[in-house]
Order: structure tokens, then C-alpha cells, then sequence
């Protein structure tokens, strides 16, 4: 039990948003744990918010990174579910329970970076960002064979945090959904709504992403470049789901969605914290909710879905030695959709 | 159409809360409109958030009231459904749409008062601290006879208001509903959720209130002086409807209801913002929603319904001279449950 992995990572050091190269040990494969040689590792926002600082202080150095694919290449004597050569991704979770739905919910789940694991010769959870990682084996899902690893990291939290509320709202096809926020996340849950059969819109502030939004199938694309472009679609949608990781007008958003209907917040905002307008809520009668990532039967599910459909993130591939650069183009609406890191240049 | 309504009332003058004798003129009784001798008016504490300024600016004089219970003196010639002598009670609007169902909600609805309207002499609408009221017909509902006009007057903001989201909401016998902020608001809630045959959990943060509140019916009263006392209840409840009209930890008292059920806000606090944390709503999966007041066709049911099931409000009677006091015992938590104001007295 002390073989513990070697492993090369980018790590921040700080609330900088500097990443710089880091070596450091990973625990020891246990029993139920799988070790997996990273190929992939994707950029997602909140990355840079736990970074930074934005959700609460930080230990570091720490490996951000939860999108993850790579290939299994230890596996501890009690796990059935991989064998050596596998394919496997890891999303938002690497440790925790076992037998419940909802994994990302329970109080003893272990998030995939920064997370207290005294397990780790750190003593938190290292992220993606690297060029190994060990598992719990229920916390990893089978990978397709037929599609790349870079395509296929980004669905381990952007698929998974869109795919599980899409699933959820009980919509039919033909229903008018409203995506806001059209970056990592918010064009998964475009292809994934288009892939339902709904007629989605698209709200975004980047007035050079229409083309691209248009293409992957939604009806409509609104630039909304001043609040009164909201009102226009007051009450027309069956539901709405919206990634938008800053603080935004909630209310104002939520005001499409038809009475009674749901709006769907994914995107995580500075701490955490969400102010809306409760009379304007009232008067939208919108139910608001929140989602977090979705559970680990309901993430295989979602890639099985995703490989079959075809419902792929655009991404561009970067080496590790651009992150910082990638995430500071993240924070500018720059990217286009998803900055997947090649870790061979780790 | 020039006989104006000479009126005593009492107003704001500024933001002080200090609310004084004043004497105007409400506008002719229109063809449609009816004109009320106001008997009976309570305190809400919408009254004293839009006075103070809470809300926006105000225009001043300004009279607040809109829990309104009196006698019809004087009935427009279109007028049919009041005659001269009828019980009427006017609520939070006085004018607009005559034919939807959610008139709370439409944009060319008239609040009872500060709100603009030409044919009214001061400019705004003026409210129910007075002697007379003049509205449209159509605002108003008819008051049964053998209960008091100081047990009527809360029904028209604070009955309606917690009847709407209770009747709206799917809750069958037996199941268990909390309410938060046991006011004026809060003690109609419980004894309109108890005549539904459902557990009442109250949760206040007033310690000598817990007698009354379990007199009213409630099976379990809970004193919030920790955070952590919510938590003991977590995820528990059917639905929840709270009535805190200032910011509070909204997730935290979202979190005692079920995964998938509902939570309403129907408190308005300062500037009508309300900050949540978003992840631990997530957690909770607990749909969040707003509403105010309720339609007349519901407004009329409510008043139809208290009357038969005899859910009355507690109430506490006071000189118009006492307003001012009464406004400064709501704000500390004083009042037991609503201060209605004897208008014999203005």
C-alpha cells in the first residue's frame, strides 16, 4: 500500500490563475481503485473559480481538472468493472458512496480536486490537470472506443451537468428550450436539446458565436445586448436551463419560461451566491431550481447517449503549457467551446 | 364627475415611518366603480417597506393600507354586483383587467396605493388608512355578515396571499408543511394549512410564540435560533411557504423540504432582492418559487372559505393615533398577530 504514484501535473500555486508544471505523489491503488493514464484533460470554468479563490480559500499547490479520459492501467484485486487497457473517464467525483443515485449529493462524496483526502499524500484530491490519476472504480465510466479522448473529456462534467436537468424537465419534442449562456456547457445542452427533438433557443452575449450556435441546430439565437431582448420571449418557453457562472439578472432571464414552468441553474457563480428579484419571479410564476453535475449510473448513461447521438463538444486542443492563456480566454468569452489539454505535453 | 370624496386619512410624509392625520380628495365614483366607508383596515408589513422608501422612492402624502373591510355607500350606474349597504373588502389592487384570472399579475393593474393614477386628485393611488375608498367594482369582494370588519380586513393581503400558493400547491392530508415567519402572514398560513388536514412545522425566530402557534394548530413549532435547527429537518417536508419580508438564508430553510418539492417565497424584503446560495439549493433540489397576493376570483373563494372554516386572524385593535407605535412593534417582532386600525377613530 505504499507504492504511491508519481505523477506530473500543472497546478495552481495560488489565486493568480497561474498554472505551472508540479510534481507530486498520488496515493496507492487500493483495493476498489483504479489507476488511469490520462490522455485528455478539458478546461471548465469553474476550474478557474476554485482557482482563484472564488468559492473559498484554497490549499495549494492544487491540480484543477474534472474532465478526464484516459486508459486504466492498475486495478485493485476487488475491482470487476475495469480491467488493464480500458478506456475510462473521470468527471466531478472520485470518491464516496457506492450505492445511492445521486452521489454528487451525499455528505461523504469526494470532489475530484481540493478536496480533504488524507488518503493523499497532499491531503486534498488532485485534479485531471496531469498525467495520472487513482479512483475509486464507481467513480470512473466506460469510454467508446470510436471516438478521442479530447472529444470525449469534456462530457465528464459539460455533458453530464447539461445532460442530467435536460433529462429531468419533462420535455417533449416540440417544446420551445431556452439555453443561456452558450460556452463549454451551454453548447452541450444546445446539442442535447436539439437531439431531443425541442426547438431550442439561444441566449448568449457573444454576437459572434450565432453562426456557430445556428449550426449546431438551434432555431434561434438571441444576442442579448440589453435586458429588453428578454422580455421580447416573456413567457414563450417550456423550459429553461441556464450555465451562466457569474451573477446575472435571474429574473430576468427566468421571465421567458411560461408560467409555471422550470428554470434550471448549472453555472456556479462567485460564492456560490445567486441574487434575484422575487417580485418579478412571482410575477414570472417560474419554479427556479439549481443542478449540480448528475450521478454516476445517470454519467454513463449520458456518454453511452452522447456516442450514440453523436452529440460531440467543439473543443480545441492545447498543451499544458497554454493553460493559463486558455484560461484567461475563458474568462473573455474567447473560447470556442471547450480548450482540451493534451497531456503527452504535460 | 367632479363630486370628489373628501377623506380623512393618515400618511406617510417621508420615509420617517411616522404616519400622521392628512385630509384629501379621491376621485368621483365612476360608472363602474363603487365607494367603501372603510370599517375596519389592517398593518402589513408591505405598508411600512414601501413607506420607508424599501420599495423605490414614493410619492408623498401618501395613505398605505390594503387589508380594507367596510360598507358600499354609493355604487356606480354600471354597477351590479354591489348595492348601497353591501359588506365589501378591498385587498392590494383597485383597478385594471376585468377579465384574467391572475390580475396581480397583468401589467395595467392599479395597487391600492402610491401607485400612479391621473384620475385620482393626489396623483397616486391612496390606501386603506382612511375613512373612504373608492374602486372598481370588479376589485372589491363581498364580506359575510356575522364576523367582524376587524376579522375580515387581514384576509385581503394576508389570508390571500398564503391561501393562493397553499391551494396551488399539491399538498394532500397528512402531509407535512412548514411555514417560516409566523406574522400576520405566517399565523394565517399555519391555521389555513392545518384546515387542509396537513402537519403544520412552524419555524420562528420568536421564542414566546410558541403557545400560540401550537394553539393554532401547528404540530411541531421550531425556534430558529441556529442555522443548525433547520438542518435537523432536512429534506423532510412536503412543501414550504415562507413569509420573511427581509433577506434571510433562503437555502438553508429551502433545504428542510424534499428533494423535488417546493418551496415559496411570498415575503417581500428590501428592494425585492433575495440572495441564495446556489449550490446548496442544488443539494436541496428544491424548486423555488415566488407569489404575491392572488387574483379576485381567489380572493373572493378565500374570504368564502375562512368564513365557513372560521380561520380568522389574531388580532390586536388600535386608535389611528397608534400607527406609528404599531409600524415600530412590527419591525421588533411585537405584534400578536395583526394590528388592525379602528377607522372610527381617524
Amino acid at each position: 500500500m505504499n507504492n504511491t504514484v508519481k505523477t506530473r501535473g500543472y497546478a495552481a500555486f495560488d489565486e493568480s490563475g497561474v498554472i505551472k508544471p508540479w510534481e507530486f505523489e498520488r496515493r496507492a491503488v487500493g483495493d476498489d481503485d483504479i489507476l488511469i493514464e490520462i490522455k485528455a484533460a478539458s478546461i471548465c470554468h469553474s476550474d478557474i473559480h476554485q482557482e482563484k479563490g472564488h468559492w473559498g480559500k484554497q490549499q495549494y499547490p492544487q491540480v484543477p481538472g474534472h474532465e478526464i479520459a484516459g486508459v486504466v492501467t492498475q486495478v485493485g484485486k476487488n475491482v470487476i468493472k475495469f480491467k488493464i487497457g480500458d478506456r475510462a473517464g473521470v468527471g466531478c467525483m472520485v470518491n464516496g458512496c457506492t450505492t445511492c443515485e445521486e452521489e454528487q449529493y451525499e455528505p461523504d462524496t469526494k470532489f475530484t480536486y481540493g478536496y480533504p483526502e488524507k488518503k493523499e499524500p497532499t491531503g486534498i484530491t488532485q485534479g485531471g490537470y496531469s498525467t495520472h490519476i487513482v479512483v475509486r472504480d464507481h467513480y470512473a465510466v466506460h469510454l467508446p472506443e470510436n471516438i478521442s479522448f479530447e472529444k470525449l473529456a469534456p462530457l465528464l462534467c459539460a455533458g453530464i451537468t447539461t445532460y442530467s436537468p435536460i433529462i429531468k424537465a419533462d420535455i417533449k419534442k416540440g417544446d420551445k428550450v431556452a439555453i443561456a449562456g452558450i460556452g463549454g456547457l451551454g453548447h452541450m445542452a444546445v446539442k442535447l436539446a436539439v437531439s431531443k427533438g425541442t426547438e431550442v433557443y439561444a441566449f448568449t452575449t457573444t454576437a459572434d458565436k450565432v453562426e456557430d450556435i445556428k449550426k449546431m441546430g438551434a432555431k434561434e439565437v438571441i444576442v442579448v445586448d440589453d435586458t429588453k431582448k428578454l422580455y421580447q420571449y416573456a413567457g414563450q418557453m417550456d423550459y429553461m436551463i441556464c450555465t451562466i457562472p457569474y451573477q446575472f439578472d435571474v429574473a430576468s432571464y427566468a421571465s421567458v419560461v411560461k408560467p409555471y414552468g422550470y428554470f434550471t441553474m448549472v453555472g456556479m457563480p462567485v460564492g456560490f451566491q445567486i441574487t434575484l428579484n422575487n417580485l418579478m419571479l412571482a410575477a414570472s410564476r417560474v419554479n427556479f431550481n439549481a443542478s449540480l453535475i448528475g450521478g454516476m449510473k445517470e454519467t454513463q448513461e449520458m456518454v453511452d447517449y452522447c456516442a450514440k447521438n453523436n452529440i460531440l463538444p467543439e473543443i480545441q486542443i492545447i498543451k499544458a503549457s497554454e493553460i493559463t492563456q486558455a484560461w484567461k480566454n475563458v474568462e473573455e468569452k474567447k473560447a470556442r467551446y471547450r480548450y482540451v489539454i493534451d497531456t503527452a505535453t504535460i
